[in-house]
């Protein structure tokens, strides 16, 4: 059974703490969800938001091929005519085949928000989504606080969904705009209200009670056939229902089609995508899509997946275009540092001496804040340690750095960096936007000159991460750095208390990484 | 009806990516766990990891109030006698009253990864409960891939409880470890289970389909008394259930008795904690006991807040000792920006040409990687200076940093800094682990000299989170600074390509903050 998926990323997303759309942003998001296939876009607020009518300009020129734009608004002002409300006439404006526009359902809020009669509220609705439909717009009615308002006052929040269907609404969207409804509730509530409309119904929930996944299952289960969601859960308070879970679930566990069949694969590429436009630091722990999803580190759990994949995974990481990991930790044990022991050294076996070096030194390490679950090229440099086979490429005779009034108009940092290749010094200076940058420029300045082809490296990514934070300015920090150069691409891990010495072991790591790998001591 | 809350987030919980306590770590979040009444505390695997021997040793001699230590384990290898199994011996030496083992119930497990046959591994679930159980323990069998195993063999899966159960276990908790299974699935199947085992029946859940929440509220209301998970979710792969949530979901939702009713206030600063000790970045949009969780932005939303809490809250956040936030923000516009102005400003009103300024102000900075809605402090300078009521506290004529060869063994950056207060210089020197704690000593060190109360000012966090991360070490960062004196906290920001600069902005803004607060220009 076909189930229509409804973004609202960009408008109900967009209020989550933390989010700031720029048009161009909102343009790339609006591109990558066409390209998924997601039915419906809710782009934008234009009664509300100069900008978004801008964006619904721009948008309505794209040639989408499988999604439809939707314009977001509100029912008309108390005691005014649809026709006259400045709001509306901007949502007629933006020139969307489709407009959705909520309105109340619970009359608590009719009373004491909007502040007007039971009977005003039905007159707002039924005019604003005749007007609507007059103005040749398909109209969908989100039924704000439904199932809060049908528990209230069931007759009421019903007659608010039939005004809405008798002034032309072609769908009606439950909305579980607190968040605070159990999954069962749901359910039974929606079977009821799509029984009555006898028009398609949606569900819209929030995940207040970590319940929005369930909620909105329980939803389709009862008879609903469109899903409001965003990517990523993004959304006020705790987010609005995840489609990057809740798609999974549908398509791929209870058989309704949702999107194409061969882009559900796309699915882990998008989540991402969309994390990196918002900003926002992605959860790794997500269903489906989160890079710890089908991550392995309890050493049990490393080992019976060895033996039978679905021994500790619910589905297949392909599927949805994840990929498995085996961690290396304390917990896992020898069977994953083997893994990455034998891709240097085939010949290495269980109780190879140098295995249990090498668990040792990851120990050590790990007891002074690293880790090297996302650092493997770092944990690789240890391995080559433990089997006594890392090469000196160079030494740092010295560094310093100068910064100086940083807010100055001109506040470059500036670092001079002596190297020693074969008994040749090379000295060198850069400047750069802070002295991390100004490390990383004359570091590879300098051993260009001995190493050609650290010309093709870049760094591509930088994260710190404060360790016990509690002691403010003095406390640890982490410093992982993402290279690449034409094929590869690795990560590099520094701790220190000093960022700048945590960050310079991170990138001394990334070179020799990259130098190890040209001399074919990686194997790889 | 009562509820006993099993808690794991030291032996599940630490499998997590990321995760690793100490010995230290672990004893205070036993003493926090009891503090808040949790029934069982499963504190390790004292059979499959030495640490945790020495910390059962260590926990057995602490007072506890409301919960009892459990020792994890497994059943006893494969061909071998329960009594003979070296783990199983150093479960029963763990001096716990309650042990809990698992167990294989999914035949795919017994032949694949065990390797064994049906009968044997009877067999071995049998001859391990009754070992632990002639020991004189109370004895939990955890019936690991129960639900995937029913599915598969439901006479089998059930088999393997009855053989537990016939052994002498106290109740058997049943597990769905892949986290794959729906809601409603968990629910029938425990339901029917429940009747035919006739013991206490515990829930297990995974969150590898966003749905382990719902799940374990299934199986709750189809009889089992026991819920199992971690404190934040953590936990392999996408984490165990999340008993933060599940917890106020079953007591203050559905009117199980979870925990005295006294104690569930006391849950947020419980999450926090544990997050702290966890040393994982807290995910602030988790429901109830997250800092978004009753955090509005939405312009809408913050104005109906305002009229009737109950409009966008589906429950009071002080029921788990949470609090409300009204963020400012480009959405939220006008409303939330007025209740932080009249704090200040107390005659201010809506149509203010100051909030106008203010406003403005606020989006230009925001336009620059600027997020006030976790730096009040910055914010309150911000305002202030819309009001022209800002005061110019001190000037800083000139500072030099030198950093040199970090590696070496004296590695402290040294910091020097001139100020300016009513024409008078001052000069001084700091040293510090890395250059942010260098200067911030230097600068209150200057200025200690003019403003003494600065000396009750500390700084209690450090946060550094990098912006458009993939331009790597020139990326622009924003940088958090946590700060208290005796009586206010506040927290204040900065936003650069360099580092250096914005840990150096937002340290000014922390102290221009105090000297403010001290000179009563915020009113608080």
């Amino acid at each position: 059974m076909k189930i229509d998926l409804y973004d609202t990323t960009l408008r109900d997303g967009s209020q989550g703490p933390g989010i700031s759309f720029t048009t161009e942003d909102k343009m790339r998001i609006i591109a990558a969800l066409d390209d998924f296939g997601i039915q419906y876009i809710e782009a934008g607020n234009p009664g509300s938001n100069p900008k978004d009518a801008e964006l619904f300009e721009k948008a309505g020129k794209l040639n989408l091929k499988n999604s439809k734009l939707c314009a977001f608004g509100s029912t008309c002002r108390v005691g005014i005519k649809a026709s006259e409300d400045d709001a509306l006439i901007k949502t007629v404006n933006a020139k969307t085949d489709v407009v959705a526009i909520f309105g109340k359902s619970w009359l608590l809020h009719v009373e004491k928000v909007l502040k007007t009669t039971a009977e005003e509220n039905i007159r707002i609705i039924f005019d604003s989504v005749k007007f609507l439909k007059d103005n040749g717009k398909t109209v969908f009615f989100d039924a704000e606080h439904f199932y809060d308002g049908y528990c209230d006052n069931p007759e009421y929040a019903v007659k608010v969904l039939q005004s809405a269907r008798d002034a032309g609404a072609s769908a009606v969207i439950l909305c579980d705009t607190n968040g605070g409804r159990m999954p069962d509730e749901i359910g039974e509530i929606t079977h009821k209200v799509a029984e009555i409309v006898n028009i398609p119904v949606g569900i819209h929930c929030h995940d207040d009670s970590g319940l929005a996944t369930a909620s909105t299952i329980s939803a389709v289960k009862s008879g609903a056939v469109q899903v409001q969601g965003t990517i990523n859960g993004l959304g006020e308070r705790c987010g609005n229902a995840n489609l990057c879970v809740i798609a999974p679930n549908l398509q791929l566990k209870l058989g309704y089609e949702c999107v194409p069949a061969e882009n559900m694969k796309n699915l882990t590429s998008l989540a991402r995508y969309v994390a990196e436009i918002s900003n926002v630091t992605f959860d790794e722990k997500t269903p489906y899509v989160g890079g710890y999803a089908f991550t392995h580190k309890g050493g049990m759990h490393v080992d019976a997946v060895n033996k039978a994949l679905e021994s500790y995974e619910h589905i297949t990481p392909d599927s949805i275009g994840n990929v498995r990991n085996i961690l290396v930790s304390e917990v896992a044990g020898r069977a994953a540092l083997m893994n990455k022991m034998v891709q240097i050294a085939p010949d290495m076996t269980k109780n190879s001496p140098e295995l249990k070096e090498a668990l040792s030194l990851v120990k050590s390490y790990e007891n002074n804040g690293y880790q090297f679950e996302n650092a493997e090229g770092s944990l690789s440099l240890l391995l080559l340690r433990s089997l006594n086979k890392r090469r000196t490429f160079f030494t740092v005779e010295t560094f310093k750095l100068v910064l100086s009034e940083p807010n100055a108009s001109n506040n470059k940092t500036g670092a001079l960096i002596k190297v020693k290749v074969d008994g040749i010094e090379e000295i060198t200076a850069a400047e750069g936007e802070g002295p991390v940058n100004a490390l990383d420029k004359a570091l590879r300045k300098a051993l260009t000159t001995f190493y050609p082809k650290l010309g093709d490296m870049k760094l591509i990514d930088y994260k710190v991460r404060v360790l016990n934070s509690n002691a403010a300015t003095a406390a640890k920090v982490r410093v992982l750095i993402e290279s690449s150069d034409n094929s590869h691409v690795w990560r590099t891990i520094g701790v220190n208390t000093d960022i700048i010495e945590a960050s310079w072991n991170a990138l001394l790591d990334s070179v020799e990484y990259k130098l190890s790998l040209d001399e074919g001591l990686l194997n790889i």
